[in-house]
């Protein structure tokens, strides 16, 4: 604990996805009082066909 | 806000999932008062050999 | 098959959840091609204070 | 219900999978009162780019 | 990793939890191949008026 | 998107949690080039009888 999930649309590198999982575990240990050990960060990509803001598919916009 | 996710099994097309994030969309906006820009909905694809009911994969059915 | 869930804001009325469950059952069964029976709808209400946009909690607009 | 999502690291085998859903059934209906029809096991694949503890990628161990 | 999630309907108690987190637990060892240390289990509890099943909520059934 | 959402103990004020959704909001929205107005972040607190790791309740530690 804690567990962050970060769902983004598919295509981030993986130099991102190190430097974004260092500054939130970095935001959550400081803030939260926890530890990085402690500390898990999940990526989920979703392609833009997967995804929906007011009734229409990213992948059409 | 809302945000609906939808976990279905592979194989559905874009057009049905077009179809579906609009009927979704109009359902929550009409129904839990919002409006279109909040509403977010995100599909999930599952293979069936991810998928289990009363403890056997949808692969094996 | 298929899941949805669904996050909405602490406020709405079992009568709007009793609709809204009954509206996306019928849209999945009649898109996506499956039957009522395995279509399960969770809803997940979600406060104010735990959810930000841009930054802010919505509790502080 | 329940529903139960596993996320474990891609390379699983469906065979360990297969396995895995029959055990967490059992669990759950002996011990959560439930019957094996209302038991739905998913599991999710995360690469190990996708993962971080204490800051890294898994990827990067 | 991994990380497992059961969502199961408001009411069971502490003890059927700590029961079932050790099956669960002791289960993903044993078969997913990796240590106790590794392995989260999160319980969520639902409630009835939160929770459909063929567009009927389960407080209604 | 991206949506973020943070499984944390319950516990944490409603402050930690406002400067944790604008640190986590600045480091997606600087890292993963997106927009803050897009980037939505959920808190989801967590008692410790529901959380486990190694097989044992967080409220046993």
């Amino acid at each position: 604990m804690p567990i962050v999930k970060v769902e983004l649309w598919t295509g981030r590198t993986k130099e991102q996805k190190a430097e974004l999982a260092q500054a939130i575990t970095d935001a959550v240990v400081n803030i939260a009082r926890t530890t990085p050990d402690e500390t898990i960060v999940i990526f989920q990509d979703v392609d833009k066909e997967n995804w929906s803001k007011a009734g229409k598919l990213a992948s059409e916009w």
